[in-house]
């Protein structure tokens, strides 16, 4: 559980849930993968595509490509700093700029100039500036003989020494990226930016048409787009690279996605796959299912509780959704037979040479047996891990912890507390979004019971959080007696020391200062015990299918940047064809058929402006391009580099892409360049911004 | 889980969760108390309210009051079999009764004539005719060295033939009940009617107006009633017993209730309610929160889908909001204080004296590792003991345990198979009621699904389940090959006999054959090491309390006949005072406060009419009866036994009374006597069913 749950968010959640990093993948078949923009599958793309992308055409789309702190991707799409990602994206900006009496979610929002534009509490736009190679400086001194715990320690500390010193070197935001499950390690270095402001989101209604019951459905009618504008100095931005707009796309037009999928495990092996499916997903479920069913309890009881709410169930809503699909994936067999038959040639394959076999033979069961040795305790871990699902408690722990982690030379620190983490710590520590007292009061009741459901009440962490009251009289305590909802009081009680945090009588510090060792331990516990294994064994079976199947393939999902492609193209569902596009008048058309029934109202600006659409326009399209959580937002492009459409979602058959890619059903969804550009100029008379992306 | 899920089938539910049977109570308090009517707290009634109930008018009210086999209560209010009861308790009829053509849950209903009530598919009404106390009988041979499993085998077997005779000897239906958890068992003779047809029910808009939202809380106004006919030999059946109805009520008035309350566990040990507290609530809930979500995602996917789902998604709600409230008791120190402390007072008057020692002493540890020893196995034995949430497999497996229960001799039997419990069995199992293709691969794959998240795909009954395949592909396998579908050819099955069913090509007979071993297996399993312990040591500490505090209380509720009673009158909540009436004119109100919110929509039958009614009538009441699920439906009386209200829900605070009453604010929740007839009249047009019930 995290304090915030943006769609966006909930899928970095996703990719943070497990293991950091990803392993190796299998040799791609038809569209598969999500490919590093520095070694894009060029055979295939050319073999199959006709389509040959230059060095300059990659470091184009690289440097217009953003990457948001709340989760998402995004583009640069003009010269004055605009970005375009999701409204799912940036909902969780337009929530925190809102206000009892101006509901931007409700609302939709444009600026009339550039003086309107709103500037957003605490986001954080990344461009990816530089890629290096730094494998052999991470390894360096970690021999076979070293134990998996104790060089996952080395590791960790070279890889901040490694971050640190690009920080200073370049003032860029750097970081150390795991690929290949350990196979390599890059280095990339950011330009960060963290005064963005809100230009131009439509009304939820219509980013979201269709709400829940349609959320990873295909036919789709969706305008989930919102702009923000990059200001430095005070002042627009001005970007050398961007994207220009196209005329449109067609049927069979190889679609191009740059983005930041979140997280993928393609190439976990049976035994850990088979610990997701009995374990991870079904506990990771259970806590979604629970919370959806409190917020829309919590959401139902005002209007005020259902506008600071939303976004909240939203986030909860659509990880069940995913994680839901995801389940079904693995519990379906004939997956999980493919990747066994996989894995069996590839032991195969290690156990046919003695020297292989000595070298990465026991890789398979030391994973195996790592995923068993947690389940006794993977619910403890996530629950302590998590810590209480509420801003003030989060504040409280980032506090706690950062002024013992900022006493520790920074490569001896625990990660989010090094150097190049700082700034994005701050600003979220320090941002002025609102906190509410309801919100705060609902969500740490819930947790509290949470952990006393789970752990059972005489557990001594469940009495230490609850200190002998019911969760909601323990709740109302901790929120209402907190000092902790004003930034300045979080950033006077940080800068005053640890002596001082740990003397503060505010009960959220006292109460993250009592729940941290055993929160702690059990993290080290899992570092040391799964992560350190994983790392140790996957980085083995990497070199293992590097050795049988060559290095031309993509590595698992790591929110950083990738290309995915695939053409414009329908698929059959139930045994009918779903065609790729829908257009504006479908959008009517499925609003009528749905009428009454909750997320299929049309606002009044789309009713209104009917007459002046042209309905035929593109609305929404389906490409085979792969993609996953982390992705929304991303631009899709044609072999030019212009946008001709907008990430928003996968297809319900998608959603086991997590662990297997399926080109036959598996499709990403997009919002169509051109019903940007129509609802831009005949919805929402938005003039200066149709002129300022496409020049006319 | 359960085939069916309306509110009150939940609350049997509840009843039927853990071992069958509650405990005697402690000394009740002011108007605590869920009473025999064979012993009525008739000095507490002549002091504190000056009223002496009579031997007749006990014996008319116990003869007046209906036992719904859906779960609920209800009570005879014309001389022509005229039963009034609860929306909710009748939602299922209604939704059995319904077609996509017309959904009577949607539309309401009103018979013309007699010859326009529509009969109900699977109904069964129960009234109580005779009581006899068979204690020493059942408890005959069997000593203090007796084993507890043996002792509670030998009891079963006693008690299943002394069922028999008094079937065979009063041609009614014959329950033996055990009260006091062994302190006491009672034959009950019921008169049962099986040709019961629907009369009158509002829109479903009207009876649970404000929704899940408002469910369980207060200020209400909901008209949540429905009126059933009884028929026997095809003609309205004449009663001699039946309730008048009154001028109506005031605050401070004495409101008697008599009803069906399903399950209380006001005795249990404190190591039993850490047992609740700690895993067998959170259990529930947890399939709860997963199912409702599911629900709210089948219902949304279309009109049709919405109308068969809405019934079960309402029951599924209504349990995960009661049990969300009695866990929130639980988790309240204040309340497990009360209880350790009557406890220890108890203990230790017991500890005092070496008899009692000897005799009692060992009951409250024997209970504890009971139930810690169940701890890892609670799970399990809830999934199989219920098995797949279907109408076709619930059909399925009672074909299959039927066709060997009924080869052996009745005392042998599985309770629920026995010769007094044929007749429901039966019904139930031939019904007519419609069953969805669509509803049943929905559940069956929940189902199926959930079984293998809660177990893990590789454990063999899962294996067993799923058959290799994914519960979706599974689910529609099972579904769509069955021929059970069809109420013959369920009869022509059993019928067929054992050797038949077992050789059986029917899908959903293999599976229910297949799973049954394991199932018998941890039912028996649970019988001997936690029922029978309970069963042995409950009496004990029921002795002890009858030792210490005399017999003049009354045992926990069983779903059988009890009396309570309380003054009509506000509360405290949140620092405000609630006051017990609302009026009609609150509906029109509160519906304009909450405009656009779901649930809270007025049904045009009220609009239409709302100059006709006279806004200042009562509308519902609170009163401070100790009441609980299975109440619902129960008529609320004057001393002069005239229908003054109906019951349908308590409030928030109501729902920790499962294991303690607070007289301070627990509060029961019913239907004005004269909302009920200003509706019929001024909204429904419904002047023959005034006349009858009124006279007038």
């Amino acid at each position: 559980m995290r304090s915030t749950w943006s769609k966006a968010r909930a899928m970095m959640q996703m990719a943070a849930g497990l293991a950091v990093v990803a392993t190796a993948s299998h040799v791609a078949h038809a569209d598969e993968g999500m490919w590093l923009l520095t070694s894009p599958p060029r055979d295939y793309l050319r073999s199959t595509y006709g389509f040959e992308p230059t060095a300059e055409w990659l470091e184009h789309v690289q440097k217009s490509a953003v990457r948001f702190s709340t989760g998402g991707s995004g583009s640069l799409v003009s010269a004055d700093g605009l970005v375009m990602t999701n409204h799912h994206v940036g909902s969780d900006m337009l929530a925190k700029l809102s206000t009892k009496e101006r509901d931007l979610l409700e609302t939709g929002f444009l600026a009339n100039s550039r003086d309107d534009e709103m500037q957003c509490p605490d986001l954080e736009l990344n461009i990816l500036w530089t890629i290096e190679d730094v494998t052999d400086q991470v390894n360096a001194g970690i021999g076979a003989d070293v134990a998996p715990a104790k060089a996952n320690d080395m590791r960790q500390k070279t890889i901040a020494e490694i971050s640190k010193a690009a920080m200073d070197k370049t003032g860029m935001h750097a970081e150390v990226v795991t690929l290949y499950q350990g196979g390599k390690y890059h280095l990339y270095c950011y330009k960060r930016y963290t005064d963005v402001r809100l230009v131009m989101a439509p009304e939820q209604s219509i980013a979201f048409f269709g709400g829940d019951t349609d959320n990873f459905e295909y036919p789709r009618f969706n305008l989930d787009c919102t702009f923000f504008r990059i200001y430095e100095n005070g002042k627009p931005l001005k970007t050398e690279h961007h994207l220009a707009w196209s005329e449109g796309s067609n049927q069979g037009d190889l679609a191009l996605v740059v983005g930041h999928p979140g997280r993928t495990n393609r190439l976990n092996t049976v035994d850990h796959l088979r610990f997701m499916r009995d374990v991870e997903l079904p506990m990771r479920l259970d806590q979604l299912w629970r919370l959806e069913v409190k917020f829309q309890n919590f959401n139902a009881r005002s209007a005020e509780n259902e506008r600071i709410g939303k976004d909240d169930l939203f986030g909860v809503a659509n990880s069940r959704k995913a994680l839901t699909g995801q389940l079904a994936g693995l519990l379906d067999p004939s997956n999980m037979e493919k990747k066994a038959k996989a894995e069996k040639a590839l032991r195969e394959f290690v156990a046919r040479d003695p020297k292989r076999r000595v070298e990465w033979g026991d890789a398979w069961d030391q994973i195996a047996k790592a995923q068993e040795a947690r389940r006794s305790w993977a619910v403890r871990h996530r629950l302590l891990n998590a810590g209480l699902s509420s801003h003030l408690y989060a504040n409280a722990r980032n506090i706690v912890r950062a002024a013992v982690e900022l006493q520790k030379p920074n490569a001896e620190r625990l990660r989010e507390y090094r150097d190049s983490q700082l700034q994005s710590l701050y600003t979220g520590l320090y941002s002025p979004a609102p906190i509410y007292d309801s919100l705060e009061i609902f969500t740490t009741e819930a947790s509290l019971s949470y952990l006393a459901e789970k752990l059972g009440s005489d557990d001594p962490i469940v009495r230490i959080a609850l200190d002998g009251k019911s969760p909601r009289a323990r709740a109302e305590d901790l929120v209402l007696q907190s000092t902790l909802k004003d930034p300045a009081a979080r950033k006077k009680l940080l800068e005053a020391g640890k002596d001082a945090v740990f003397a503060s009588k505010d009960p959220m510090i006292q109460l993250a200062i009592a729940m941290d060792p055993e929160a702690r331990s059990i993290r080290k516990k899992y570092e040391d015990e799964v992560e350190a294994v994983e790392r140790a064994n996957y980085a083995k079976i990497a070199a293992a299918k590097f050795a049988m199947e060559g290095e031309n393939t993509y590595p698992d999902a790591t929110f950083t940047l990738r290309l995915s492609f695939g053409p414009i193209a329908g698929y059959m569902e139930d045994g009918k064809f779903v065609p790729p596009y829908t257009n504006i008048g479908g959008l009517y058309e499925r609003a009528k058929d749905r009428e009454g029934m909750y997320g299929f109202d049309v606002p009044k600006s789309w009713i209104d402006a009917k007459s002046k659409l042209d309905l035929s326009t593109p609305f929404n399209f389906v490409c085979s391009a792969d993609i996953i959580g982390g992705n929304s937002g991303s631009p899709v492009i044609n072999v030019k580099g212009e946008v001709i459409g907008l990430i928003f979602d996968g297809n319900i058959q998608s959603l086991p892409g997590a662990f297997i890619y399926d080109v036959v059903s598996n499709r990403a969804v997009s919002v169509d360049s051109r019903a940007i550009m129509a609802s831009l100029r005949d919805v929402y008379g938005a003039k200066d911004l149709v002129k300022e992306i496409t020049g006319k």
